[in-house]
């Protein structure tokens, strides 16, 4: 996927920018901008107490037609009352105001705007202001634009992340393409990060918000580097429907291949955060199987994944099965205890209520991989779940202990 | 309370010895026994899958009397089958049969095995069989024998956990001792730990049960280092009721003095347990107020404690509260969001929906401490909770991605 990025997408221009939100001077301002009006849906975080963006993305997502994405790094404006509200509202504002300039006419409304980074500072705006008037004289449809984009929306990320495909059927060709961000804060629901797909396919905004609450829930929520879903983030997808393919209908074949077209980059895009996760060594798979509902598989699954014992355990190369199976035994769903059983990258090592008695220096080499596979089998039912992780490092600590307010 | 330990209380003798589970030659196994008949009550783990211990301790506690306790360090006997479950029992066996030639008669039933260390390991029963033999010879009721009990249970542990307390009303003394281990694997419900607690008092079983359900609801299941809920651990408490006091009764003054005693001791080994979590430089009391249902406050504050974002924030004294309110905001408690405040260290840093402008600075400060409060209140209502934890460092990651299996 590495030869296409989001201005790949027909009709889409993009770019970033440092405005001097980061000391770094690392980019901290991005945009991203269809053409034409489109149609958009997002899903935001479920935290209850959430950002200035949050509040007005999910009003101006509401009110139909959507062009585009305004997004800054390295302040989160959230815990800023109404001074990070009137702040938000201006985002767009002047995103709207700027790009009239270059023909794309439209509302304060028609775009979202999203801010990550640190809680409880107000936005300096005005160099976002500054920014914003740049940016947008700016932005393009080059592959280089489409980079600019993914690296201005980055925190403590160590890579940009993104994918893409083109599908068709018949005649008809449809580019989908995204990038996100993490890497810390990263957990469902929703919340997690930010993530941006745009599409020129031709979608009506009932089923495009349909395949985006259908995707969310099996890729980004399926994600946790340290089980604290964020108040900031949400994932947005707009399609522009230049690709002018015929209407797509909840039962035809058309909306199903875009559907499965967008969970593949989405769920590229969640595996991408979870291996860059805060501190990550290892992208790290957790199955649960044999469940009795799915939600109980996910429980079992985000237990596994969020318990620092299983992490460390990952990140040590250290066969420890009994930290996982006992993460399963405290996250309160049905099991048939003396059914569980448990294998590590494929190697059953637990099974009966006892020991396999295979050799750990076996499982302890599949363990070494950057990519660990552990699953729990609950013995009770057919349900599954898959979440992604990471293992949880030194390097974790050294990022947020000494990350500054 | 540093004078007395858990031998401090007449009528227990107790001990500790190396009998070669532990690589390190450190004490890995240990006794607690009564010189007479007594009533026991204990509270266990609430993980579904438990170690063999916990099977055999919940059966013999419920048979009535009790003369003691056999613990081991080391290996927790868990996903150990049937062949776990025959060790456990013989553990019992075998200290009936050693302590009946120093005249102390019991069955297998009068006593509870315990174990802690790696999960999915069978005990080595020659030595523990050897070791019980020498140690049941060995106990006492010294100073020396009490400090050498708190040794032997330790696992991760950097220092023994011991508080005693000695009350009376009129001509009554009571004296209440106990020891505890932690480190790692430490999350309520129960779980995480195991807890000793000797008392002289002569208090009937079913109020004693109460005091223990009640004492661990507000002190061991108030403490989470990791919230991996083990699958082994106990808190058991046992009176011989050789101080002779008058009957006690649910309301006689006498035994709600035991209880507000129980819960002096019993806190301060909590207290002690987080402290010594695995890696800790801090101890930390999260605090929620204001909240609709206590249950609400618990799982808030809880929220809050087991964030490893808020957990490094406060190992590197970093005052980044925003951390603090949004943990409280994903944990699905009920809220009044513009009314929600926080304080760290006693200053209020968040309130009215916006920072409050105080000197951070001052607050960093407040985190240097090696006692740190984060209170959150929730602004809707008048319930409470307050939770024991600790900071998350890079010792903790170094013990726990190096432990071996």
């Amino acid at each position: 996927m590495a030869e296409l990025n989001i201005t790949s997408v027909p009709g889409f221009m993009a770019g970033a920018i440092h405005c001097g939100i980061k000391a770094s001077g690392k980019p901290d301002l991005a945009m991203l901008v269809s053409d034409r009006p489109s149609v958009g849906a997002a899903v935001f975080t479920t935290n209850k107490i959430v950002g200035a963006p949050v509040v007005i993305g999910r009003r101006h997502v509401h009110h139909g037609k959507i062009l585009g994405c305004i997004v800054n790094s390295g302040c989160a404006n959230v815990c800023t009352g109404k001074r990070g509200l009137a702040d938000a509202v201006k985002m767009c504002r002047l995103t709207a105001e700027n790009l009239s300039l270059r023909g794309i006419n439209g509302e304060t409304e028609d775009y979202l705007p999203f801010s990550t980074g640190i809680i409880g500072h107000y936005l300096p705006m005005q160099k976002v202001s500054d920014g914003i008037s740049v940016l947008s004289k700016q932005i393009g449809s080059t592959f280089e634009h489409g980079e600019q984009f993914a690296q201005g929306i980055l925190t403590t990320d160590t890579c940009t992340k993104q994918a893409a495909t083109v599908f068709g059927i018949g005649a008809n060709k449809i580019t989908i393409a995204g990038a996100c961000k993490g890497s810390g804060m990263i957990a469902p629901n929703m919340a997690t990060m930010l993530a941006y797909i745009a599409t020129d396919a031709d979608v009506p905004r009932s089923l495009l918000r349909r395949a985006v609450r259908h995707t969310a829930n099996r890729t980004f929520n399926c994600v946790t580097v340290d089980q604290h879903t964020s108040t900031s983030d949400a994932f947005v997808c707009i399609a522009n429907g230049r690709a002018a393919n015929p209407r797509m209908t909840p039962d035809s074949r058309l909306y199903q291949a875009f559907c499965d077209a967008l969970l593949d980059v989405a769920d590229s895009l969640a595996r991408q955060i979870a291996a860059d996760g805060e501190g990550a060594t290892k992208l790290v798979t957790i199955e649960v199987t044999g469940a009795q509902y799915a939600s109980e598989a996910k429980s079992a699954a985000m237990a596994i994944a969020n318990s620092p014992l299983v992490k460390t355990a990952i990140h040590g190369g250290d066969p420890n099965w009994g930290r996982f199976v006992s993460a399963a035994g405290y996250s309160n769903v049905s099991m048939n205890v003396d059914r569980v059983r448990c294998w590590v990258g494929g190697f059953e090592v637990f099974g009966g209520g006892r020991p396999t008695g295979i050799d750990l220096a076996i499982v302890e080499a599949a363990m070494k991989k950057k990519h660990v596979n552990i699953r729990v089998d609950l013995g009770i039912g057919k349900e599954s779940a898959r979440i992604y992780t990471c293992d949880l490092s030194r390097e974790y600590i050294t990022i947020n202990a000494d990350y500054h307010t």
